[in-house]
């Protein structure tokens, strides 16, 4: 024990607050899933309680001292010797990390985690009654903490580069603007031919299953996946989710309904893929930058992989149909591919398609910015947003609810977060491209369920890297090509084949 | 927000530390019920964790601090003006927890901690192989432990009141001894006529049930002692418990088996006492000494009146098989009665009958008693148990494993926490008697499934005062009898027809 060293030392302190953080996960996960309604008072306390200890102890300066032993803050010079090069990547996010918590002040902190807590539950009323104008001031507010947020992170162009960071480490507006521009242009020039077409009936898609056979066969879903229940459990919430508490105790969740068994199966592969990432972060820097996920746009390329690129693929659907014949009357191949993968103009987001999807996320992407710079008043928020759907989509939502009033992400001051959902999209198609090349047979190993050399091929090129490159870097590092729209635009047109 | 007096202060700062302790029960429930096996490692951190801090926080000089300005911690003194009777008590009980929680230095706490961990480790494997010499050494470091407790903590005679308050505030040998005393020469009145009887058979007992229909049958006990799913839940683990968070959410399990259907409703109708115990704690005083249990012994006096004084009646068997049919091909009331109530020796506490149940209890107080003064060394433990099962029971244990083995409680230093058991039949018996007395259409009520009247009795004579009332006087204020064995007696003796 007296002989730690000054890195040992930080590791512990590091490992004590990813304890407490996971447990404040555990908290999210028993609210969505297990918890008796009236539970909600005590559990909001707990989170803030425990929140507020976390938030302290990162930000202490037992913590700076620990950490000021093995890294200058100043120079980021790294002062312990005889560190391995992950163990210096470490100590750099580290401090990058406490640099970055530091910069908040814990007022500010506690005024946003308030404003976020009223603001959501007057958005989520504001939605059901279809009035805008109540939820208004409070985005007023709200966008004023983001812009006073970015001040206090800094940033160097456009103030939404600060809020972007938070999500996707070292991503700008600039890179974003080009490669979204090139992703809408492409985006549209599809969906111009796909929205003439005439749409596969969809009826095959809402035969009925009880709760019960739908549960064990998405539970099964996971086994197929190599996730044992030994690491990884599948409940119901209304929203489906995948919280990682860590990496040998996974929690996700599928929403069901008796008509909608796709749903439940398609959310359960969307959250597999984000479970497979957190069971392979390396166990061995488990508490360290380095067992975490590199970011929220490399995660939702792991879900969207196995939701769409696998899942929404006809070899997949053979593989599906077998394990379904028993359960469902109609298990008929082609008429289900064709369901499964209809692509028309929709309202919302969370519904759409996997081509209309990045479109949705363009709207929200362009607005946020326009909000964050000015050039964009809250009020006008409805009219800009029905003016993007008409453009892009060719429909006017017919309100609100169905409009800018969608998504509880502003509510709760998540600014930058959308794109990273579009980034994993294109993230995916760069690593789908990748592995067909690299496994020539791919097709054929997701039609027999042999999914373990796709797995294997992720787990070291993707997971095992945890924090220790850059977003950009891994996937470069890994596909041999920098970020682009065009493997995901060339993987749609070959898919719905628009030339 | 600047108008809090000092007692909002520190009912503030009880309630975080509160907050933090509930989370430690919901990690418990989860480890027991959810948890995937391999959250296990982490688990253990994040309770260890978190319990350093709540201890920290407990003992920290501010909480002394906001302690002070309402009491003085040396004379006990009220400095706070205008309190209610009700707070001033629980100013009171504050101070002498804070007193307790300061008197074990935090060194002495983390080492007992350990060994807690160790030693319960090693005795699980003793027991499953049956060598108490592995556990031997384990237990005498650990009473070695216990002696240093109880002289940091401070007694007037008997080192074993030191520890017994932890469990049973104001409790002594002295009262126990006598009042033990007589419980154990009626008892033994008793099995010497009921051992001589015939048995009745428990075929009945046995029928086979499917986990499912066992697990709904047994969550509908909840819904009719008025344990709404919006306030509890019942799951299965291999031990039955209840974990309540705070009284609006409470976590009940039973433990379920094929042939073992019975045992899995009287665990759940013992385990629904201790629920509406919770459930019936004073809300408004959550977070304070005044919304806690006042000890285990009337704790378990509660879950004792459902499971036995209620449960195993003839009304109650009545209403029972009134709803089990349909779900079990033989309902007859009078062999299940029979078939519930077999008297007989047994080697096992937590199988043994409601008659036997307080002898197994003594003989673990005779023995720790002895244990901690030093008049029985470790080694001389199995030879000792075995005399005295010899002697209540006139059977000898065939091992170890079914004789001093059996229980985890010593493993875990839970010295004095033994009698607790036995005082809550006694309590159970005090409130049963009294109950009768204040509705005399008991049965009737109970055989009718409306239990409503006698928990709302519970409610206003035991439940609301939380720690408010010593449990002596807790008891002696609802049945106007200060303790004794004779009610329980009592009951015995009519019910089995002993005269």
């Amino acid at each position: 024990m007296k002989n730690k060293t000054p890195y040992t030392k930080l590791c512990d302190l590091l490992s004590q607050n990813h304890a407490l953080e996971t447990i404040v996960r555990l908290l999210e996960w028993d609210l969505e899933t297990m918890m008796p309604k009236e539970g909600i008072h005590l559990r909001a306390i707990q989170i803030a309680e425990l929140s507020q200890i976390i938030h302290k102890k990162k930000t202490s300066s037992a913590f700076e001292k620990a950490l000021s032993a093995c890294i200058s803050l100043k120079t980021l010079k790294i002062k312990e010797k005889d560190l391995s090069k992950r163990e210096e990547a470490s100590l750099h996010l580290t401090a990058e990390d406490f640099k970055k918590n530091k910069k908040l002040p814990a007022k500010f902190v506690k005024e946003l985690t308030q404003l976020k807590a009223e603001s959501s539950q007057i958005w989520a009323k504001a939605r059901e009654e279809n009035r805008f104008e109540h939820f208004q001031p409070h985005l007023e507010k709200m966008i004023a903490m983001m812009r006073k947020s970015a001040d206090y992170i800094g940033y160097d162009e456009h103030p939404y580069d600060a809020l972007l960071d938070q999500y996707e480490p070292h991503m700008t507006v600039k890179t974003l603007d080009k490669v979204f521009k090139e992703l809408k242009t492409g985006l549209i020039e599809i969906t111009n031919v796909l929205f003439n077409r005439s749409k596969a009936p969809s009826e095959i898609l809402s035969q009925t299953v009880s709760h019960d056979d739908q549960l064990k066969f998405c539970r099964s879903i996971l086994a197929t996946l190599g996730l044992s229940p030994d690491i990884a459990r599948l409940d119901t919430s209304s929203h489906p989710f995948c919280n990682s508490i860590y990496s040998k105790d996974i929690r996700l969740t599928t929403s069901i309904k008796p008509h909608t068994f796709f749903n439940a199966i398609y959310s359960t592969l969307h959250e597999c893929g984000h479970a497979l990432y957190e069971a392979g972060l390396p166990y061995k820097d488990f508490g360290t930058p380095l067992g975490e996920a590199c970011s929220l746009g490399i995660h939702e390329s792991q879900s969207r992989f196995f939701e769409t690129f696998i899942g929404q693929g006809k070899p997949f659907i053979h593989f599906l149909t077998s394990k379904l014949k028993g359960l469902l009357p109609n298990t008929d191949v082609e008429k289900m591919y064709e369901a499964i993968n209809v692509v028309e103009p929709s309202f919302i987001r969370i519904e759409s398609d996997e081509v209309t999807y990045c479109l949705h996320v363009m709207v929200r992407y362009e607005l946020e910015k326009k909000l964050l710079d000015g050039s964009l008043k809250v009020k006008d928020l409805p009219k800009a947003w029905n003016e993007l759907m008409k453009l892009y989509f060719g429909i006017t939502p017919p309100s609100d609810k169905e409009g800018c009033l969608q998504d509880i992400h502003w509510s709760l001051g998540l600014f930058g977060y959308f794109p990273t959902y579009a980034l994993g999209n294109l993230y995916a198609a760069q690593l789908h491209e990748k592995l067909r090349e690299v496994h020539p047979n791919f097709d054929a190993l997701v039609q027999s369920g042999h999914f373990e050399p796709i797995i294997n091929w992720l787990q070291s090129h993707i997971y095992q890297y945890g924090r220790e490159k850059t977003p950009e870097k891994l996937v470069t590092d890994a596909t041999k090509k920098p970020l682009s729209a065009k493997p995901y635009l060339h993987y749609l047109k070959s898919k719905y084949k628009v030339s």
